[in-house]
Order: C-alpha cells, then sequence, then structure tokens
C-alpha cells in the first residue's frame, strides 16, 4: 500500500470538493498519482466535472486596460501577501502602471527565467553572426551586451519603466516592496492586439 | 533554387520590415523556410529583434472586465469585418456581456473543436464508467448526453447564456450576427482568478 501524505489528501480534497476519507480511499486505491484518483472519484459520482484547484492562498489584484478604442488589451495579476495591500491606493496605482506597460512596451515575459532555453541560444547565435572580424573576447562581450539588449525588451521586469525611463520595472517593484513592506509579485500577464 | 511564392515573400515582409528584394535573397537562399529566412535578415541586421506579426486584417473589440474587486478579470478579442460594427452600440454590449458570461460560468475553450482530443477521450472513459448494468445502446446514449453537457460546461459557445439560460452563448450570437449583418467570432478570451 502506497504511502499517502497528509499534504496530497489535503490537495485532492481541494481539486475536487470530495471528502477526506473519499480522497484517502481513491489515493491508496491509485498508488497516490492525483490525476487517476480526481478521475476515480470523478467515476463514482463524488468530484464535479471542471473543478479548478481550489487554492485562493495569495492575495493581490487582478486588473486590466484597453487601450486605443479596444484595439489593444492587457490583463494582469499581481500578488501581495495581505488583503489589507491589495485594497491600499498605492498598490492600485503601481498595478495600472503595469499594465499600461504591458500595452505600451509589448513584453512577452514577466522574467529572464521564463524564457525558453532555445530562444535564448537562437537569440545568442543570432547576436554572434551579426559581429564579424574581431578578438573572440570583444564577440563575447558584445553577445552579453545584445542579449541584455533583448532581455530588456521582451522581460517586463528589465524593461525601461515607461513613465520615468532611468529605471527598470524591476526597481520601481523593488522600490514599492520597500514603501508598502511585502513581498510583491508579478504573477501573469497577457497582452492582446487586435488580429495579431 | 526553390520556388518563392510572392505570398511567401510579402509575409516575410510583414514579420520583419525588410525590403522586396532582401526578403526574396533571404528565402531563395534558405529554400523557403520563413524561420530561417527571418533568422538570416536578422544576422544581416535588416529586421528588427521581437516584431510580431504585422497583420491587422481583423476587425472588432478588445474588451475586458474585473469582477468583485480584482479577484477576478476577463479579457476578450471578439472579431467583426468592418471598424463601422466594431464601434457599434449593441456590439460594444454583447462584448461586455460575453465578458461576464466568462467571469460568471468560467469556460475553458471558445468552441468544442479546441478541446483537446484526449480531453474529449479521458471525459467519455468516465462518463462511461459512472454507467453501470444497463444494455450497451443506453450507455452509448448516456454517455453522449454526459458529453453535451461536458461541452455545455467548458465550451463558451456551447454555455448557457447567463443572462438568459434558456439560450446558448451560440444562439446569442447568430442573433447578432443576423442583427448585424456581419461576421462576427469569438477569437480568444483569458480568465485569471486571483490565486488559482
Amino acid at each position: 500500500m502506497a504511502d499517502i501524505s497528509a499534504e496530497l489528501v489535503k490537495e485532492l480534497r481541494e481539486r475536487t470538493g470530495a471528502g477526506f476519507m473519499d480522497c484517502k480511499r481513491a489515493l491508496v486505491e491509485t498508488d497516490g498519482d492525483l490525476d487517476k484518483a480526481i478521475a476515480t472519484l470523478r467515476e463514482r459520482g463524488l468530484a464535479a466535472a471542471a473543478k479548478k484547484s481550489g487554492r485562493d492562498a495569495r492575495e493581490g489584484l487582478v486588473s486590466s486596460y484597453i487601450h486605443t478604442g479596444g484595439r489593444v488589451g492587457v490583463l494582469i495579476e499581481v500578488n501581495c501577501e495581505t488583503d489589507f495591500v491589495a485594497r491600499n491606493e498605492g498598490f492600485r496605482v503601481f498595478v495600472k502602471d503595469l499594465c499600461l506597460q504591458i500595452a505600451a512596451a509589448s513584453p512577452l515575459y514577466v522574467t529572464r527565467e521564463e524564457v525558453p532555453a532555445a530562444e535564448i541560444t537562437k537569440e545568442r547565435d543570432i547576436a554572434a553572426a551579426q559581429v564579424q572580424g574581431k578578438p573572440p573576447a570583444a564577440v563575447q562581450k558584445i553577445v552579453e551586451g545584445k542579449m541584455e539588449k533583448f532581455f530588456s525588451t521582451v522581460c517586463l521586469l528589465d524593461q525601461p519603466f515607461v513613465k520615468l525611463p532611468e529605471k527598470t520595472v524591476k526597481e520601481m517593484l523593488t522600490e514599492q516592496v520597500t514603501k508598502i513592506g511585502e513581498n510583491i509579485q508579478v504573477r501573469r500577464f497577457i497582452r492582446y492586439q487586435l488580429g495579431s
């Protein structure tokens, strides 16, 4: 019999809304496979069909911005630690500024850690091919510079803050964290442009 | 030498902003491989780094809705054929209603054609396992019924319209098309729920 942790049972309960013993039993029967356990509970009519993760621990704000008569739109989720901060006016203004930033500067990722490795490799190759007839050390330095430029184009946190371009978005975020005294994280965003 | 169509050259021009002859040359050199041609143009400094598709042919509206103090947000793109319709008040109200629909009813896809085949198979298996001790013909009928229920839960167009549940969203859309006399398509949407 698989050893079923209380944590796993808890997650299954949150995912399905089923009772403790039903969840535990389903996990034992499926050797702790969460997806199979969900399927088992559903077969028994003990779990709802499309129930998504019930975890709602994080506080923060979902906000949006629509630009130029509905041709560009942004949706963002920014997390903080308490509901108190989420309702703070300064925090709300900052989140709105992030929406404007995304509408204006079209980032593709929140952080450079999110950029797929294949895309980084491709950028690096292109950058290297652009440099001709220089010693290897110089080539490397130039390529690094071009990569920094690339990250500051596609990554929200590395972009110059549109309203105050001498600072990056990350620096503005750090200022907010200091001012508010709570961790703030841009969890996700999306930008729609009409027809593209 | 690969035969390069004018259409391919046009697409490369739209994607890179480079000149006609540069695009044609890059395509010839890469045997018509669009991605490689883009990389080639970039190596030569003839194309911008993060230029997205320049096509902006479709008209319509990007719209958003934020619910319950910033805990749920929706972003949607609805296409129509002319800018004239995009500015039409009735069209705008309908798009706003679709946002409310998505916020309230949490669909995952626009149409049932978008549901991954693996997910449909899994749903079908679960539905079949829920039916016990009936003749095969009855089982099939019950499973089909359960699948219809599934699609009407996860697909926006198959959902009952929240504001008028005796009609589906698709029926409401068809009414709009008839009223406005233009094709209308929900191109994409996304729903963020805080912390989940």
